[in-house]
């Protein structure tokens, strides 16, 4: 068994029939759905669990948070910029149909001879709302050593730079930066992990697996259809996260608009995706009394209601005092992270718990996956991050262990891909 | 704030009104169901997706096979057996609410100044079908320096011993044996990490987490009602596994009866598990050919029926042959695994696919968490895995990394606790 080409891989599909297969049962084949790369087909039922891959902004972001989440992160290993290219192609054509959950090249029979096309794990799986949204890393444009290896620096966002160091950081590089990123959501973990890998087998020859998260549940909702999810400290998360149904809040908060960056035009309607990797230290957090817990947080933890008083979406009153000072303390997350006390920004938060299994100490390797996307982070991530890392009272139980920073660009048109706007 | 006692811990709920709480939403509340440890509400709805604890076995054997798996591992710190014991006891008492969908201790709202008794991130959730079984390894009875710590040496099963080497093992030490085994199964994930977390604190100064293992979807299923999955090898897996309502067999092959063992009729009942981390080199075997897959398989990878003709669940022909031999080859998994080839012997299979993360080469850390209940692992698992490590053509893309035999007592009865049949 020798190795194949990529080109191979990407051409050995649709070659007809598969000599001694017994029979293709293909499941995604009940997935079919209208699109210009994925024609319709009567005969199949439609899945209505399709997000739709293409359109002005990329799905992933203000498209109901999934339950699941498989990110990646790659650096780019080939220095032609035609490879590249022909990556971001072929990753918008395999997107495209497992979005609609199709196999990744085609649902004909594969070849009897050469390795399947689709890794084969979704077979049968609907799309389960798979989103699959790419982001480029300040490395792509400028590499550690300073060289544009694609002749794309002089476009570069503004913004797009490694994030500065934060208090109480403890970044692992392995787990950290990288030329591309890819967030796979979708409510089946299979579903994501199929599509990470297959995108990943895709890049071979072109650009290499970086490091990798998986997510299992969201902590944020951005629908107000949702209901409010719980991270691992136990508290509801994401009260106050913007909504994709505040349109003028997101056009406001998250797509960056044209004019925004003279040197990047091509990021209009796109964004910034902001990932930490927050190690929480659950053992310390479970042995803090409730009062404890509460006043860190600034909401009560049966409901989510702000100290303040009132239900989970009662603003909170920042200003009400109690005996003892105001009743949202002046350490807590809520007050800190509040628009008001950061010249009325917001972001919209998509992040995911994770558990890792444990450390050597017998503690779970559990926390946060934080995902934000905003508008610049220069206005709307890094003033927010220094004033928590440095006074959250939060922090005490938190760790920040991986990072990254991306420029999302705006959604493939039909016939168009991923990034073209930069690269054509 | 200081570190509470496990004993405070379990003493302080109930203790009624909650000075400042907010309001108390307990979303777990609505789970409640009729147990004589969980008495029934007439005033909430019950929760349908409760697997009952209590029973002649444990639950998460013959009952149907969830999506998501946190499986743990624990080493005993206490010398003392009465300790052990009350750990047993505290566990039993939590497990029988968790599966309930309730609060670990109490639904009641938690004292203001101390720490809630449940850690909170499954309030709202439900039971999800939540089962916790419970396994004793063999240093349970005799440690590393054969020192039998709580005088059960004399009762200890014939069969529970370290597994032997097979031939490419690779096991890493510290995600192998363990004390004390939970495999929490659950349909959400954060149901079921939320179970391990809690009963990993109510083990504080008596047990310690010594690994564990997240996994994202089932491989096997274990009901006749369940469609058959596929692994990360995009094969459908588990075809010819054992189904719960395969009573006669069930009872054969899965539960220990009386006599079995003269040294341990308190494991009559029970099980013995075997856990494997076996990691699959998915990116060479992505570059094998579809007919080397199938080969490899002795199944066809669209509808998983055998190379030897008919659909998925017709019985595999060993004997019909093709031009070049058997029509299943000869080193070909399902061939190997086969009962006939086996002395008739079969195995409740319980595995899930895991993917954590990636390996520094930027392949992804993924594989097969298996799981099997047997009734004797001398003849129902060694043998055949020794097959299987030497000759199965599978072996070529798979790794052992981790290991673990565990004896499964008997269910708990209301009242009792598990394990009591051992230590009482």
């Amino acid at each position: 068994m020798g190795e194949i080409s990529r080109r191979r891989l990407l051409t050995v599909a649709g070659a007809g029939a598969a000599a001694g297969a017994v029979g293709f049962a293909g499941g995604r084949e009940t997935a079919r759905a209208a699109s210009e790369d994925v024609p319709a087909q009567s005969s199949v039922p439609v899945d209505h669990s399709v997000v739709p891959f293409h359109g002005r902004h990329q799905a992933g972001i203000v498209t109901p948070a999934q339950e699941r989440l498989h990110f990646a992160a790659f650096d780019v290993t080939s220095t032609s910029r035609a490879e590249l290219v022909e990556l971001l192609r072929a990753w918008t054509a395999a997107s495209v149909r497992m979005t609609h959950g199709l196999q990744v090249q085609s649902d004909t029979p594969p070849s009897y001879d050469a390795p399947p096309t689709d890794t084969g794990e979704a077979i049968g799986l609907s799309a389960s709302h798979l989103t699959l949204t790419f982001g480029f890393g300040p490395s792509l444009f400028r590499d550690a050593d300073g060289v544009d290896r694609f002749g794309i620096d002089d476009r570069r966002p503004r913004a797009l730079r490694r994030l500065p160091h934060f208090p109480a950081d403890a970044l692992q590089e392995e787990s950290s930066g990288g030329d591309l990123c890819v967030q796979a959501c979708a409510d089946d973990p299979q579903v994501a992990v199929h599509a990470i890998r297959n995108l990943s087998r895709i890049a071979f020859g072109t650009a290499a697996l970086r490091w990798s998260q998986l997510g299992f549940g969201r902590t944020s909702s951005t629908s107000a259809a949702q209901v409010t999810p719980r991270n691992l400290f136990g508290f509801k998360d994401g009260t106050a996260n913007l909504k994709g149904e505040d349109t003028d809040e997101v056009r406001e908060h998250v797509w960056v608009s044209r004019g925004d960056d003279p040197r990047a035009p091509w990021l209009t309607d796109g964004s910034y995706l902001v990932a930490r990797r927050i190690r929480m230290a659950i053992e310390r957090w479970d042995r803090a009394s409730l009062e404890e817990q509460e006043h860190k947080v600034g909401r009560d933890r049966a409901a989510g209601a702000p100290l303040s008083g009132g239900q989970e979406f009662t603003p909170p009153d920042l200003e009400i005092k109690g005996p003892d000072g105001p009743l949202i303390p002046l350490d807590s997350h809520v007050r800190l992270a509040h628009p008001k006390e950061n010249d009325g920004i917001r972001m919209l938060r998509r992040g995911y718990n994770f558990t890792d299994g444990n450390d050597e100490l017998g503690h779970l390797e559990a926390g946060l996956f934080f995902v934000a996307f905003v508008r610049d982070p220069d206005t709307h991530y890094i003033p927010m991050q220094r004033k928590l890392s440095a006074d959250d009272g939060l922090m005490e139980y938190l760790t920040h262990t991986g990072s990254g920073l991306f420029a999302v660009p705006p959604g493939a048109r039909p016939g168009g891909f991923v990034g073209d706007t930069l690269f054509t």
